[in-house]
């Protein structure tokens, strides 16, 4: 099972092949240095070679070759998440999807379109027919469908839809698997847990076709609110406003946006929070008399009117994992945690700040699970050491709350710790040697493993 | 104060007037009838005389001339509420609004209209731009929006956006009063409370601006289920499904489908209860998933592709008070109550099927309600004298249910018991004389009635 890496380089000379060591460690990166631990394993990584396939031939005959040669093949959109999902542990070819960027067609309610292309140019295409995607990262702008599909859960538009992986968020998937002679399979239905949030550890995606919502000139707003639980309130109350439609509902503890959102601090004064939202703008009525009922909460921005001297940009661009990046900017000993407060979660939120001071901000998105809405908090963390950060994960775990560890580059461990039984099935079926981002699915390469250390792949490349 | 009818009809003979006796009575009369309680005291009612203002500018005229007369005013749409709001208790003048018909204009997210449009028609006219109402009444075939919007409360659709009083689901009202001189005023926001859903009693709605849903090519659904809580669960969690879109979800306990619904009769086993649905084209792979983990589950029947040799019809039109209409059709003795299950409706809708049999069947609508989806019973009772309705309705109260009772024919028997300060204020300002819809607002006409009983409008017309 010795990889064969010049003789697969040599058989698809033919393709757009990129084995220059400085861009092939350009294109092996993404944005796993949000986290300080995993910064510490996975920096030195790199590709022996990029693959940018030009069609969904390519990419079988790419994968046809490299399961010849053994030599792992690990999949990247535009390489923005934050898990190391993209990141080749044990080199060999990256397989760039930057050529699969088609939209096919736009039809009522869905979109066919090719992995590759960025949700930014998806929704343009959608736009055209009044809809837009249900829902996208922070990352709209530079991300693909396909990595979002991948290697993303939700975002922007999770207040209203839910998740990726609930039911009907995701239509359709084609995916080519990883053998002597690979298939081409479509997924629909119950099959598509099988692939998607797999991380590229058990196929290709090669074509996806996903739901649509009414596409709005939707408003963007900052609200100043100077209690903690009562910006929070606002927040779920709004989502919980059925006739109010709303596409982003975050809120972020003081002194976040005092200190890492430049162009919001003008207007915003000391100890207050801050409540970013999307609305439609033909329920701005509505919201006005929603906010007209919270004396403590001042609306300081709506993007479709306001005289601030710097447009703060897109308010999407503040919330979910943008929040983590505009504080990395200013101060890069942050990183964050991803929790969940189960039950009431007002007493739990105050106790995780009393806890921890201005070690640990609260950053919550709205999202909706089961037909409820809550949150999920992106806390800020200031980084000190590993231990610590253990430590606040524990004590996070110790009142009730749940940890989705982002210091984790395995499906398992960045989940709920215990392996999906369907896609490592599948990655039976459609990886047999293993070849396809591995050593991101513990299941696969140690399934006695019990979770109460990080998870060491033995088959990481070594630093240089 | 007394009323001088000749005078008034004199002064507006010029109008679309009508003073036939035979066709004043068919134009004076709603589906009061539903109700044996109702159908008891209001059925001989008629007015002395109908217009049909051809603009706004004439119903000022109307107003205005019948103010200076002292002539009660009725403002009607189709006349297909149940509760008795279009019947005119004290004659006079039926204001009907069948020629205010004209679809305005259609914008993303909205419509603008006027209130004598069919619902039917506003939805055409939005669906020419892939928009429709995000909610309407079972009889949308035939009802108005401006009836909707000033007698009802919610409907198909409802489980998604929630009721009509819910902020962001009216827009925009325009309303003219009843005055010496009659005013023409805009609410937005807050304000429209004052006349939504008001029977007309403090303004006429001459404009209505709506908010829009995108447009989908609903496909509709029955589906039989073995037991009556995994039917009712298979609604309320299909509702809870954040990525399925759906526009109604309809429960029928055994066996009204069996009993009534005489084109599913021949498809539905002895002791099946109905599930009726609407469900996004986009979404029915995955309301397949759903379906095949719900073993007690059969789909009998989808719009969009079935066997039946008797078209059903529309799949909304077996659902709300259409399932009311159905059995009465059958059997002239059915009636119906308007029930809340607080907390968990399971085990108190178990005790109303223990307590009442086969007199009340279950048929449930989910609805949203502050962000949770939860059940309204619109329960069919099979009536026998008022005393026993009466007591039906006090088992229901005595077990924790709320009833909304609809043989009453006040805004406040029919609703939460108490008036509505905001509307009575409004018609105190708009309607000093007391002429629009008498009799429908008890906190106008007697402030300290306790509702220990049913209410008498004293200036009711006398039969004769």
């Amino acid at each position: 099972m010795t990889p064969d890496i010049a003789a697969a380089r040599a058989a698809l000379g033919h393709l757009d092949i990129d084995d220059n060591p400085v861009s092939v460690r350009a294109k092996s990166r993404d944005f796993f240095w949000y986290s300080p631990v995993l910064k510490a394993r996975l920096d030195h990584l790199t590709a022996d070679f990029v693959v940018a396939p030009r069609s969904e031939a390519e990419v079988i005959e790419t994968l046809r070759v490299c399961h010849a040669h053994n030599v792992p093949v690990t999949v990247r959109g535009a390489g923005t998440g934050n898990y190391g999902q993209a990141m080749p542990l044990a080199g060999g070819c990256v397989l760039h999807l930057k050529h699969l960027d088609r939209v096919t067609a736009v039809h009522p309610g869905r979109v066919i379109c090719q992995p590759g292309a960025l949700l930014r140019d998806v929704d343009a295409a959608c736009n055209a027919h009044g809809q837009e995607l249900r829902m996208f990262s922070s990352t709209w702008a530079t991300a693909t469908i396909g990595g979002f599909i991948a290697g993303g859960s939700g975002g922007i538009g999770s207040c209203t839809w839910g998740q990726l992986r609930d039911l009907g968020n995701i239509l359709r998937l084609r995916v080519v698997t990883m053998e002597e002679t690979p298939r081409v399979l479509e997924f629909r239905g119950e099959e598509l847990s099988r692939v998607s949030h797999a991380y590229g550890t058990n196929g290709v995606i090669t074509e996806v076709e996903m739901p649509l919502a009414p596409a709005y000139d939707w408003v963007g707003l900052f609200v100043a609110v100077d209690d903690f639980d009562a910006a929070a309130r606002l927040a779920l109350d709004l989502a919980n406003e059925d006739g109010i439609l709303i596409k982003l509902a975050s809120v972020f503890e003081a002194p976040t946006a005092q200190d890492y959102f430049q162009r919001v601090r003008p207007h915003i004064r000391d100890g207050e929070h801050l409540v970013a939202l999307m609305i439609a703008p033909h329920a701005m009525d509505a919201f006005g008399v929603f906010l007209s009922r919270r004396p403590g909460a001042r609306l300081i921005y709506r993007s479709d009117a306001h005289d601030w001297d710097r447009d703060p940009g897109p308010v999407f661009e503040y919330g979910w994992n943008h929040t983590t990046l505009r504080a990395l900017k200013v101060d890069p000993a942050i990183t964050y945690l991803q929790v969940l407060y189960p039950g009431d979660p007002y007493p739990k939120m105050a106790k995780m700040r009393a806890l921890f001071g201005a070690e640990v901000l609260q950053h919550l998105e709205v999202i909706r699970a089961g037909g409820t809405c809550g949150f999920a908090s992106l806390s800020l963390v200031k980084f000190t050491t590993e231990e610590r950060l253990e430590e606040i994960v524990r004590l996070h775990e110790a009142h009730g709350c749940f940890v989705f560890n982002p210091h984790r580059y395995t499906l398992e461990e960045g989940g709920r710790q215990h392996r999906d039984e369907g896609q490592l099935s599948f990655k039976r079926e459609a990886d047999p040697k293993g070849l396809l981002n591995p050593g991101k699915m513990i299941g696969w390469d140690d399934p006695d493993f019990d979770y109460a250390t990080i998870w060491h792949y033995p088959g990481m490349k070594a630093a240089e």
